[in-house]
């Protein structure tokens, strides 16, 4: 159920989203949605509050170079997904709306946020980046440059820019490392960059 | 007309436009609405053709630092107002309905990349910027930056952000500039920073 309401709400966003258009995707009786939940602000709250966003797969913690790759993969992936853009629509929904979407959102912000600081804590600890980093300013420079070539990029030339999005990630992630004064380390603990 | 269409449409997006809800914002009769444009998709289209996006006002070209705290400033505030939420709508809509939205956007995702373009070069021109830089990377770096950090900031915490909205977007200018390579020129061509 969930899943079709993410779907529905990624695709259609708020204004497009109601229990019988939940029921008609999800196949089910509109009685038992309406009985449940009662109204369509209980349903995506609920919905939100359930979702577990993409997260990079595979891999453990560090070299943070390689961290922010898969991170950034999931993030550039997510955008080519209705449920991937979930995220963003209740972002720019919560902007408009934030009694609504407010208090869904604001349990994955803080969870984003928290992964982030993670990966950028850890990187300190390792020697890998200056004491001090910011993690926002890492995770936002990351995310926000690949989530406004995505989107700026006209859908023509969409397809192109899926053919070398590995290729793409990985000049975005160098960028902001160097731009963060990043220095990786080797197995023995000296610079291997 | 347009500017009720935009409106209703930066707020509710796709799914929640119709000539109606359009008619009873402009207050205007259906009527008139169906018989010039006759389909939803036809006055977004025309609306999206027509608009103009929030540009950065006043001062004239250069130094680079100056402009690029004028266009940051502009595309910040955007976010706060549900117009001009509207070229973030279209974009994320246009990744799910790029037959309608494509083309309309394109126009606008293609001036967004000459007037960005046009920034970087002159800066080039002028010896602030290495030979080469990317344009796409500046303007994608403080867009994206901004973007990312307004959007996901809790809803609880974006007064806090409002009260510091110019350090925040010098801030950000500066670290992209450094991260570019950025080298102010003095009045007399020396460096001044």
């Amino acid at each position: 159920m969930y899943e079709a309401a993410l779907t529905l709400y990624g695709e259609a966003g708020w204004a497009g989203f109601s229990l019988d258009a939940v029921a008609r995707r999800a196949r089910v009786g509109k009685a038992g949605l309406y009985s449940r939940w009662g109204s369509k602000e209980r349903l995506i709250v609920d919905a939100l509050a359930a979702w577990i966003p993409p997260r990079p797969s595979g891999g453990g913690p560090g070299p943070l170079r390689e961290e922010l790759i898969r991170l950034a993969t999931a993030i550039f992936d997510s955008y080519f997904d209705p449920v991937g853009l979930v995220y963003l629509r209740a972002q720019l929904e919560a902007m408009i709306y934030p009694d609504l979407f407010g208090q869904a959102l604001e349990r994955l912000q803080r969870e984003r946020i928290r992964l982030g600081r993670a990966i950028v804590l850890r990187a300190v600890e390792r020697g890998e980046l200056p004491e001090g980093t910011s993690p926002a300013l890492v995770l936002d420079s990351v995310s926000g440059i690949l989530s406004n070539h995505v989107l700026s990029t006209p859908a023509s030339q969409r397809r192109a820019l899926l053919g070398r999005r590995d290729e793409y990630v990985e000049q975005t992630v160098d960028f902001v490392l160097s731009a963060v004064g990043y220095r990786a380390q080797g197995r023995d603990g000296l610079l291997s960059l």
